[in-house]
């Protein structure tokens, strides 16, 4: 038995998240693990980073599976880009340690979500980020992020059925970059709950376009309770960027995420 | 009774393309004259600079109706605005002379088409460029056009199912620029036959990845056979980017397309 772990990336918009359903329901894992199947007449599992929900896009999504087949991997990531659809594409794949697991080996993940704020909305490519009519303050909206740096129980952030053992999480960085009418948000974190990044991020608009009080954030950490926060942002506008399991990685990136040039506009095409 | 004349984007993704289908298809056409029947409550009828096909996209879609209600332009734009759907967005609209005519009064047009030659393709947004996986030799490619420009008969370009009385058209630039794995071509002529860009741009990919002999652009355009010429390139990469009406404008992009800087990749998202 072989471990091998790969790097793919996937438009959310014709998916139904992540995560295989029971249904008939077009989804990554379920896309993937079909392909691998055909390729390597063997039943492969495939075990992503995490999930990404209907209609968020993941630039370097992270997924470890085990296979018998003694195939080169350079032999399969070719045979395998070549089958797949054009909406998921694979960029890396590698053997890996037996006990490597891309979730639970996964040390922090970056996220990036991308704001359209003029008008009117650009028509092509509208399922790539959230048009956001009303005017933002872009001051308000940075600032909005700083309450949730650093460790906080995030539970008043978290989506429903949710079973999980604790609610702590800690955020090391939210930087905020807008550019003309694109406004663009990247957050990295030890680890994100479910819905949090589009929580967090519609929380930040609810505030900076007035449609709430400032101080939603600080009331939402400080009780846990989902209802003082704000509305969930939608998930067009989402991508995983990336999954650390290097911790010089992810200190690189913190470093670069302070300092390099953040493009406001969202990555279409252009990965 | 007024004439109105308005410029407007669309997704070509989403469509059957621009012209209202016999059956349920949803076409551009269709969804702008139902919009505006439901906003004006009088039929209107459509009438644009002219068609494009299933998957092709618009920057700048220039079309004309007549209505009789007395409703102030900018309040019709807005209303129209917030009731299409996010893949049409209109940007200007202005009261027109009786005479003028979208397609009529075209005096000539701009089309754009954008191919990536890397590997993997990018999986997010593959609907707004074209992929070609054979290595393009970007000279031989640039080449290919140079015996297009100019008057010819292009009926050797022409796809099926077009009824016109002349084949004669004046192709006026065919600009290529390359920029890492992206490859982008800008035609600009006084007018297009049916397909006659995707029919261009499919023979000039095939000479240039070796596919097809060099010559059968002259052979196509000097026999008028369109079986001499090379393959349809898809309509993902195909976008119409400006329809010309005043000499003035055109003088001024033709000057601008063989100076000013031009993007490889693909305007999504990004107008």
């Amino acid at each position: 038995m072989r471990r091998l772990v790969m790097t793919f990336a996937y438009d959310g918009s014709g998916f139904a998240g992540l995560q295989r359903q029971q249904n008939a329901d077009r989804t990554v894992q379920a896309v993937l693990e079909d392909t691998l199947r055909h390729l390597l007449h063997e039943n492969v599992i495939l075990h992503a980073s995490g999930r990404t929900d209907s209609g968020v896009h993941a630039l370097r999504q992270v997924a470890h599976f085990d296979i018998q087949a003694p195939i080169p991997v350079e032999r399969l990531t070719y045979a395998l880009s070549r089958s797949l659809p054009p909406d998921i594409a694979v960029y890396d794949m590698q053997e890996a340690a037996p006990d490597f697991h891309a979730r639970k080996s996964a040390i922090a993940k970056a996220y990036a979500y991308y704001i359209y704020n003029g008008r009117p909305a650009p028509a092509i490519g509208h399922q790539y980020f959230t048009y956001e009519p009303m005017p933002v303050d872009r001051l308000l909206f940075t600032e909005s992020f700083a309450p949730m740096l650093g460790y906080h129980d995030f539970r008043g952030f978290c989506g429903r059925g949710s079973s999980i053992d604790s609610y702590d999480r800690k955020l090391y960085i939210a930087r905020v970059v807008s550019e003309d009418d694109w406004i663009a948000v990247l957050l990295i974190g030890n680890g994100f709950l479910r819905k949090m990044v589009r929580n967090l991020v519609g929380s930040a608009l609810d505030i900076a376009t007035g449609r709430k009080p400032t101080d939603i954030i600080e009331r939402a950490l400080a009780s846990g309770d989902r209802r003082q926060a704000g509305t969930t942002a939608p998930a067009n506008g989402l991508y995983l960027d990336t999954v650390y399991y290097d911790p010089t990685h992810l200190a690189r990136d913190l470093h670069r995420a302070s300092e390099a040039p953040l493009s406001a506009r969202p990555p279409v095409a252009c990965f």
